[in-house]
């Protein structure tokens, strides 16, 4: 059973083109080897009446977050972050984060979602379980050092510098890893500028928040006279192959500051405005060349990982923002949330083609919300959710058949979640 | 079987909060007579593990526009409407607009709506499809006299006043009607002030869309120097009772006039960012005491009529616009889609409570996306799409059982619409 053949489907090309054919993948090398209507499989995937799309990428997020998941709402950024999140995040142990991902990553697969990007912490745990349930993963350490002594600050860089080293390529490659400071402002520039030269010399990427509000824009403008992400170059943290999540608040020069060093923005329209952080200006960001990707951010800030959720809003906000209603079309946010988000991640993903990581979805068309079937790419922008992916496949392996996830047990992993999410929330409560 | 038993869920009560009763329905007079322990009726709906909340109401729609979903997208509300919707809406026949109702139908039924506003075309034939689909609908027909003969225009308005004196109250009561001129640019003016004194004699009220944009709201202020809700309320159109779309562009006065009148509006959020009109001021209108209900428009600007989209696009953008993440509360937009429009469309439905309408959806809580259960009306608002709807419930009868629609053939109804697509499309692009 070395090859896999999707039979009988439509098939997106990254043209945005739709033809029927069968996509054969072979497991040995975990690629899309052929693309027509010769292809023969040892193993054959039901796609009739289906659309195959390459498998979304979600291009950042805290997959564990889902323990969080209508835990505190219709707060602000900087007094959720303070009152609910962090407070309850110190309590965290690793069997609470391992159960919190496998949970997400539950409805990041029957979502459709291939890969993501994802900041956390206990990341050898995390990543294994990511991998495990059959994801692809940019993974890295949330390193905070606001209100740390120097030695814990040090300390939690080295953990990022660590487990960005060790993880890279692990599980036969799933795995990929980055530098990931938690943002500008919540990162310290001196270990920022020792620790970032360190992550270059072993090859590693950067990821972190910037621009995401306006508090986050103006102390950096106050007390360095530039803007951040000014800030962030002088500190080498823009070169290629980085990427910035947010990005709300930039203005001209820095957008053209990302076109230049191919820095992408993984781009979290939901987030942005549960928090009323603002809107990125992602038509802007498109025409000047930037890279974007989608990112539903945490489950705590969505509140939840249903990628195509993203793909509307994104469609959505970004025409409000532009103040125009042809600004971020249909194929641009579909071209997003798949070559654009693997293009942030590094991954070889993204685009239905010969050559290409075999990372699909299939969507199920036989719905009442999509039909009549005039363009199928708008439908993926505005009218398919979740719920309609029927199989979705990592590296030509089946992980989700018919909406039935076969890596993990469903049920239990939700109990398993519901137990430590009420744990958490306890033992939080207690210590206040 | 006079009784239907809503057995083992848990309830959302009007207060928001939540606990485990069983709902007992009189079929005979469509209401519910008990909430609580000791119900015991001669069906059993099984509402074990899931939630039962109010059916959504659909303040504002355009059902048959189904037929349209993804046809044209991403352009500008104006030239939209100029250059693909009304080109192809001339060229409608009522078994079109019949079909597109019952595919519209359908969507909204599995997705939980009990109640909708729907201003189109062959409104007889239309609430005809909708209350046999076993919806409840306020209903007008839409009177456009922009470009039209003074007779043409006449006559218009009269099928509105015709059909909203002839359906009142149709088919036993789930009929309501208004008079449903499309706006206050594309409605002429003497004809209105004609028109609404004969709609008040007949007790009728009026259903409109009002500053949607900022093209809509400047020829009035120019021409007539006040604003259009003044304008409006000139000619009687803000009367208790009367409800308008959008209301993206209100200011102060026309809030307080809104609040002074008892008039409520029907927010559509995915229409007015899809067409880049703007943001309602919702929070606004909540503290200025306006009713507001929350509607999804036609499915060409959605383009889905999943209302849970729109409960959560109205909690989120409600925020943006205010600036304020803790503004259009999950709380309150829940309120909003239920008891909201309820109120808007003068149905006494929207609360789960002895007395009033059994119109009910009971959600599927045995989902990832749902775990954990930190807070269920968080859940609603953030989290909840269309197909956890397991069961809905018009009038005590079971319209959706485990989800299926037990009123229509879906697969016949998907390939009419299917069919009536196709032909309408050819129809109008042979015209241009
Ligand atoms: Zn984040
Ligand atoms: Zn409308």
């Amino acid at each position: 059973m070395s090859t896999l053949q999707i039979a009988d489907g439509a098939v997106l090309a990254a043209d945005m083109s739709v033809r029927s054919a069968d996509v054969l993948a072979d497991r040995e090398t975990g690629r899309i080897v052929e693309v027509g209507d010769t292809a023969r499989g040892d193993e054959i995937l039901d796609a009739d009446s289906g659309l195959v799309i390459p498998g979304l990428v979600n291009a950042h997020c805290h997959v564990a977050m889902t323990l969080l998941r209508g835990y505190a709402d219709d707060k602000p950024l900087d007094a959720w972050l303070r009152e609910d999140i962090w407070p309850t995040e110190t309590e965290l142990e690793t069997d609470d984060i391992v159960a919190g991902t496998r949970l997400g990553a539950v409805e990041l697969l029957k979502n459709g979602v291939t890969a993501l990007g994802d900041m956390y912490f206990e990341v050898p745990e995390s990543a294994a379980a990511l991998a495990e349930a059959g994801l692809r993963a940019r993974v890295g350490h949330g390193i905070v050092t606001v209100g740390k002594e120097e030695v814990t600050a040090r300390a939690d860089f080295e953990t990022g510098l660590d487990v960005a080293r060790e993880l890279d390529g692990a599980f036969d490659g799933r795995i990929a890893t980055a530098l990931m400071p938690h943002s500008l402002t919540t990162a310290a520039a001196d270990l920022l500028a020792e620790y970032v030269p360190r992550a270059r010399e072993a090859g590693i990427p950067l990821h972190y928040h910037a621009n995401e509000t306006r508090d986050e824009v103006e102390p950096i403008v106050e007390e360095r006279g530039v803007r951040p992400l000014e800030y962030a170059d002088e500190l080498g943290m823009l070169e290629e192959g980085d990427f910035i999540a947010h990005g709300v608040h930039t203005d001209r020069t820095e957008i053209e500051l990302l076109a230049e060093r191919g820095v992408g923005v993984a781009h979290c329209p939901a987030s942005n405005m549960k928090l009323a952080s603002g809107i990125a200006p992602v038509q802007e960001l498109l025409d000047a060349g930037v890279t974007v990707g989608i990112g539903t951010d945490g489950a705590a800030s969505n509140n939840d990982l249903d990628a195509f959720d993203e793909l509307r809003d994104a469609a959505m906000v970004g025409k409000l923002k532009a103040d125009d209603a042809s600004a971020v079309s249909a194929p641009e946010v579909v071209r997003a949330a798949t070559a654009g988000g693997a293009d942030l991640l590094g991954f070889d993903s993204g685009r239905i083609e010969p050559g290409a990581l075999a990372d699909l979805a299939v969507i199920d068309l036989e719905a009442a919300h999509l039909t009549p079937a005039h363009d199928l790419v708008s439908h993926l922008a505005y009218a398919v959710r979740g719920s309609d992916v029927r199989h979705t496949v990592v590296d030509g392996d089946v992980i989700v058949r018919d909406r039935e996830i076969l890596t993990l047990d469903e049920a239990a992993v939700r109990r398993e979640a519901e137990r430590h999410a009420e744990s958490l929330i306890a033992r939080a409560e207690s210590n206040r």
